[in-house]
């Protein structure tokens, strides 16, 4: 069930084969089981396609450990792959205690449907405020994924996962969701010789833009003959206050119908993780999955998977980065198991309106620029009033007018 | 300053040579200076020797999240290096202020005494939630060591650092404070093959004694010729209601002098590092400070740098451990950069009652066996009375009597 890469890197699959498929089903219908939620789905969907690889399935305790404590496996061969987040299954100790004898347990959607087999669990105990800690570089009950670590059961389950069929979700992106292994042969039929990745979980302004062919440039220049870039949206669990998957997706189509950025060498693929807003942490997360996927250049931003503290302020009395927002650059160019994948910090790009464009900083005519935050873009979208000009391709602007107009 | 150890590991030494000794005493007080806490100095005498090698001084930004993050450092040459923790400076913003533009400063002792020249420091923030978070597993205030980093500056201030003269308490003690070169040469003088460390911070029962015993059987079993202990109690700051260095020191020698432990086998010295009790992580600080002072084996037992959690209580509704007993062991042993050093798990012992003295516990009759906590130790002290006999050597235990009845 493992593919083998062309530098010997194993892409894992955990998804049954066809054949096996009937076979596997009846099986996991004779099994004792537990129900998961969307999120939990969402972990299969990440794990099962091999953007954890090498992992096989939901951590147990000494992967767990080890993403906690060192952000990074060491395999039997002494190599060390990069895993900077517990990837791990939640359960009640009721569900615990009901299944700890098992040799294998069939995992069901919230719809009761099921989706997994999982063997020989691993029944550890989930000790959330040191996952949190470790994870999250903070406590706080109001962080939105910490909230779900809080809400979720007292026990984690790891064991070697069998999906009985690919994931889906029927909402009308399925055609998005490619898997590393998708990816990996679009990228071979297309001839890249370099593939550059850029993470994001907003609408796409002129500023992403023009990095992302700013970054084409530089990779010509280097000798690249042709750079792809991989436009990669996170796709799974986000906070509410985040633009859904749908409305991103048409925006991103948007971008591209006008040009902003060129169909034949972008690759528009949903990236099927949940979010954690875990900063310094979950980037390097980030970045390893688009290795498994066949990237070999990651772009990165100012305080990438940050938000606001939920509490604290800064010394002007507004909310605080809850994250510094260097340390994500620093953290990921740094970070162990990453080796194969050139980090390529972000210039930053804010509104020149001396230029009336989206334009890298230079500071030392900072007051030409305007910072444009999401709050801003928001209220602007909200209130019908026009973003300045040149801010954001005008068919793209208007998806989110009439998204954030019919919310 | 450094000094090229036999397998090619350099152990840093901070410690001005004696003859520039005047000059460099002369340039420190012409500097501005910066008065540090006891714990600080703690932590100098740690670089100074050589005990956190390779670092020459206070952390950087980078080295500090290097140790945040990965609990490992990577060095120039691509090797990984154990550093679980940060070793770091805190200052004010009032002295962050008054000395960012300095190229070097001086520390002065709580006395206003010059210890070190700091040059090129580095400031940078003291995100004092998240240090906690990542390096404790809690962001508890109840934390006696979270305790002092909130109590502490809002900046770190890393950089490298000249000791101006090998640093001593006059406490009566120094003579027990020997280097890790020291160690090294103490080694070699006796001949030793194989050198194990035990790390204690509590009085020695006759439990810790006959695991001792029984390492060096095994060693001897598996061929070594002279396995020397290296009896190493911490004698940086503990928490309040740990027993104090100078009682320890005095019972550790009465087990000596009775016996117990056989004095041409053992180096008995004392670790200066500050206990921080962050469990896991601190385990990692603990086996690798002996590493760079020569020993090749390292005993780890339960719940090692762990204490009670200052507030949650476990299903009994008695005080929790704040750690799992069992993590320090299984993180210790995948720990990056520690795999010159052979980790020895260790074996539980108990007051065995039918034999009438401290044995491996048995689980097959464990009614037979009592676990004396400290707790109980110290009631019974405090009591004049006496322990089971065989429960620690009775001029041993006599110390500990006089220490409590005085107290």
């Amino acid at each position: 069930m493992s593919l083998i890469e062309p530098d010997g890197g194993v892409l894992v699959n955990l998804i049954v084969p066809e054949a096996l498929r009937g076979a596997k089903i009846a099986e996991a219908q004779s099994l004792k089981s537990v129900t998961i939620t969307e999120i939990d789905v969402q972990w299969v969907h990440v794990l099962s396609e091999g953007w954890a690889s090498p992992l096989r399935g939901f951590m147990r305790e000494r992967e767990y450990l080890q993403a906690l404590h060192f952000n990074c496996l060491r395999l039997p061969d002494g190599s060390v792959v990069n895993m900077s987040i517990p990837i791990v299954l939640a359960v009640s100790t009721e569900d615990k205690e009901r299944l700890a004898k098992e040799t294998a347990i069939t995992l069901r959607k919230p719809s009761g449907e099921p989706l997994a087999i999982l063997r020989n669990p691993e029944f550890y105990p989930h000790r959330k405020e040191e996952r949190a800690s470790r994870s999250f570089g903070t406590t706080h009950p109001g962080h939105p994924y910490i909230e779900i670590i809080n809400a979720s059961g007292d026990w984690l389950v790891g064991g070697d996962l069998a999906v009985l069929e690919p994931i889906t979700y029927g909402d009308g992106l399925d055609h998005y969701r490619l898997s590393p292994a998708d990816l990996r042969a679009e990228f071979a039929r297309r001839g890249a010789d370099a593939v550059y990745a850029f993470q994001l979980r907003n609408p796409i302004h002129n500023g992403h833009a023009l990095l992302m062919t700013d970054t084409r440039e530089r990779l010509l220049q280097r000798g690249y003959q042709n750079p792809i870039l991989l436009l990669h949206p996170l796709g799974g669990w986000t906070k509410p206050d985040d633009v859904p998957t749908h409305v991103r997706m048409q925006q991103h189509d948007a971008v591209l119908d006008e040009g902003i950025l060129d169909p034949e060498t972008t690759v528009v693929a949903i990236f099927p993780s949940p979010m954690l807003y875990a900063g310094p942490t979950e980037v390097q997360w980030h970045a390893k999955a688009r290795l498994n996927a066949g990237s070999n250049f990651y772009i990165v931003g100012r305080d990438p998977a940050g938000m606001k503290h939920p509490e604290r302020l800064n010394a002007k009395g507004q909310s605080d980065d809850l994250y510094h927002p260097d340390h994500g650059q620093v953290v990921l160019q740094m970070a162990p198991g990453l080796e194969k994948l050139e980090i390529l910090p972000f210039k930053v790009a804010a509104y020149d309106k001396k230029a009336g464009k989206m334009a890298f900083f230079d500071p030392s005519r900072a007051a030409d620029f305007d910072f444009i935050s999401g709050t801003q873009m928001r209220a602007y979208a909200r209130n019908g009033q026009a973003p300045p000009d040149g801010f954001m391709g005008k068919k793209a602007w208007q998806v989110l007018v009439d998204f954030y107009r019919s919310a």
